[in-house]
């Protein structure tokens, strides 16, 4: 019954499917409680809506 | 201002005008707070965005 | 699977267990979706830690 | 490291760079909590999936 | 009707009836959605709760 | 940036300093992000606070 809810920008996890794998085995492994109980939300938010120190991501990622 | 925010899957609440109706009324009744004070949020993830028991709910669905 | 996360002032549901009972069923009966797959969970949040209009809950109340 | 999540209405706001930029100085200036810690999301949602007092927000513009 | 959501180490903001006031202004400004709209939620986590870089912020500041 | 964020009971991660080192380290591993840009939030409830399946996991807990 534990959620998880990641949230990231667009596209930043690849293979969403291993993130989820990843995360529910490392949480599994840590609390003992099974697999089957977890969910994951993966929320993925265009890099104008994100704020990285005042700054949106994209204007950040622009300045590099 | 109670907030209700659903995580689902996009296109699983069918009629999502009928989801708010009835979760707002529900949480009045229960809990006495008029129903103009509350909030809901419906955040629609895509399937491969929602694992269950760290698979993918597009693979879930795939198998069956 | 659809995870209902409520946001509220501590003890404003003094029937919790009839809030999580209602919520679920009400759900289940405009998506169809089973209510064995439900989670809710309830925030309880301090007065002080709540702002509306920008007003703590506490302020607001003590105003009424 | 405080993370400041938005919900609000897809359009709402049309600046985002200027809203993530206030909304973290406001936060730094009352924690001293320097601005480069802060993350701000800001999650937009269609008026669809928003309910204010168990109606719609595309309802609620509609009447008016 | 915008709800602002922030996560925090508890403690952080000594003034929270003035971060909620600043945070409801600053989107004000910003969105021209009126004040009297905006839901603030200030979630406060124990810092063994709270991760940063992998470590959770006791461990940050006791190596500090 | 990635902020990870879990809902779960009080007390049933034992070892929170493992499940946030562990948690972010599976994520860095699949996205190639950096460790030390990711946050972890670990929001704890009351068993009378969370419902699964329309009962609260203090009901379901007795029940067995």
């Amino acid at each position: 019954m534990p959620v998880i809810t990641v949230q990231m920008g667009t596209g930043q996890a690849k293979d969403k499917k291993e993130l989820i794998r990843r995360l529910t085995s490392a949480a599994n492994e840590v609390t003992g409680i099974p697999e089957s109980s977890y969910i994951v939300f993966i929320e993925e938010l265009d890099y104008d809506n994100i704020g990285l120190g005042g700054v949106t991501l994209t204007e950040k990622l622009a300045k590099q």
